[in-house]
């Protein structure tokens, strides 16, 4: 069978088993790890602290086009992502580590500026970037480790497995303006200037939600994730971890205004299946989400409900209370040619 | 300028000069980072604890080729050329990231047997392989981040910028035998089953030096690196980041026998520019060197003296007392085309 074949999913699961498999949970590294497949970031216990890892590898032409992506928004992509996984755990980003594959032709200033688009970033929010390499490659490649850390043992994590019925929903910010950013510049579709240039930041400028990762845990969210694959995928991570089901009324799904006025009919598929919003999603008791509501400084809005139904069965209700179909749930870069977007189910 | 003109090492150079100038390094991340980019691997402060990071990338016909690295040898392979890293600091390894870039078409069942090796290797140190993703890409890269620590504050790290005029220079094991390999695999040359089986082992399966890395760092050595890039290249990274120069004597250099038997007259160049060897090259005073050849059971050869020659300025002295000139100091994938050889000069 070929890797196409099976799916990037399906492949993953199949390693992840049989790395899973393959150590002695009672000892050393393995006894310490507090998460490992199956979250955004690898957590780990050292010295009564938790440490979080996380690496994310964009390639030319399957996750991004230098067609349509500046050098300097690139290099901010590439970091952001991965700060979005340790903001998807509810942690604190420190030192990143970038491995970059370039062909010989690829201009050095080129590099430089891509370069300056993730130190940018990076000075945001007082990550170091200490080391990596820089390899030759037939294609463009950059993989980000980004190394965080979670406060001490009894400060909690975000995590997909820990999502309960009758837990709300909620989503921070608005949705679906990165993949119909994504869209606009693919098809050239032409819009206002003020629209083109708030839907081309979404898509290649997006801002991890690390104070926001943070103020969840502090006020007792325990189930969260980033929305890198898309609304429905990632919420089917979290019920599929949590072994739940999910009811999203779709009407209360916070559509970003600029998707709205551009795509007309089509943005409630972008907010529900887009992806790379890199908000996060995340589930809590009512009194939690309240609390979290009025600590949160950007829009936190509920949006549904766990259920109890079997595993991994999500309903979209629309305001009429009819269940909605959609065709696509999520990304796959085996299968699908789409452009930019994260995909995976590990960390 | 072309990426191919600067040059691996000017690239790295300028990018590793532009992340550190960006930080402010009396805060936070940057104030707990001890080694960054010019060391085998990153080490920053955690609660007193040393952690070390490495992340490495293997792209395919520039680091590897399928048509003689097996799917097995070459997981083992990329996890390998990681945990040196972490043995060059002197460091224990802990938990491994893997990234898989590959192209649709691969067979399901290969991944799997890339994945048995890498298990293999990770084994037996006790390292936890506990995420990271696979993206498809039109090329097979392996991006693999290792996490590793090194004891508390107290206890020191190997670097590379701690050698001093009349340190002893020495090396562990035997050196040549890796790139041996690689000419052996390249040109179809036929050698006896046991060389043969010898050189392909070398090349394919490189035993990383964890253990003889920790012994050094208990016994006092402060200065080392690991050979990947050539054991010339390697020792001018040592005498730069020390501001001093080296003299070696070829004729102690201990090339591996079998290179001997199998590559005559070539195995002196083999053993001193060949690389990929992945045995540790250190410095320290004759004291400090007694004890470690006591302690470590490989062999271990001292080779030569750090000087005070002029930064980077290394000579190569025959057993008549000759200066030796040689042509090829180490790799740099943007300029030549190699194979499979490691090509950093950060971590």
């Amino acid at each position: 069978m070929k890797v196409s074949e099976i799916g990037e999913f399906g492949l993953i699961a199949r390693l992840s088993r049989m790395a899973d498999k393959s150590g002695d949970k009672s000892q050393g590294a393995w006894r310490q790890l507090i998460a490992g497949i199956g979250d955004d970031a690898t957590a780990y216990l050292n010295d009564g602290s938790i440490q979080l890892a996380t690496v994310d590898s964009l390639v030319q032409d399957i996750h991004f086009s230098l067609k349509y992506t500046p050098w300097k928004e690139l290099g901010w992509k590439s970091l952001a992502v991965n700060l979005s996984d340790i903001a998807a755990m509810g942690g604190l980003p420190r030192y990143a580590l970038v491995s970059l594959g370039l062909p010989g032709n690829i201009e050095v200033e080129d590099v430089i500026t891509l370069y300056r688009g993730m130190i940018e970033l990076a000075t945001k929010f007082g990550v170091a970037i200490v080391g990596g390499d820089t390899i030759a490659s037939p294609v463009i490649f950059i993989s980000i480790t980004v190394l965080g850390s979670a406060g001490n043992e009894k400060r909690r994590i975000l995590r997909r497995s820990a999502a309960k019925p009758g837990d709300e929903i909620a989503v921070t910010g608005y949705l679906g303006a990165s993949a119909a950013g994504l869209e606009m510049l693919k098809k050239q579709r032409h819009f206002s200037t003020g629209d083109t240039a708030q839907l081309k930041k979404a898509h290649l400028k997006p801002y991890p939600r690390i104070i926001e990762g943070q103020l969840l845990v502090k006020n007792g969210v325990k189930c969260g994730m980033d929305i890198s694959d898309g609304l429905i995928g990632d919420l089917s991570h979290i019920c599929e971890e949590s072994r739940v089901g999910a009811r999203i009324d779709t009407n209360l799904v916070p559509t970003s205004p600029v998707v709205k006025r551009c795509f007309g009919k089509q943005s409630l598929e972008l907010a529900l299946t887009g992806g790379e919003d890199y908000e996060l999603l995340f589930t809590a008791d009512k009194k939690v989400m309240d609390k979290v509501k009025k600590e949160i400084k950007c829009p936190v809005t509920v949006i549904g409900e766990i259920t109890t139904a079997k595993s991994n069965e999500i309903k979209l209700i629309d305001n009429r209370g009819k269940q909605v179909e959609i065709k696509n749930t999520g990304w796959d870069h085996f299968s699908k040619g789409l452009s930019f977007p994260r995909r995976r189910e590990s960390s």
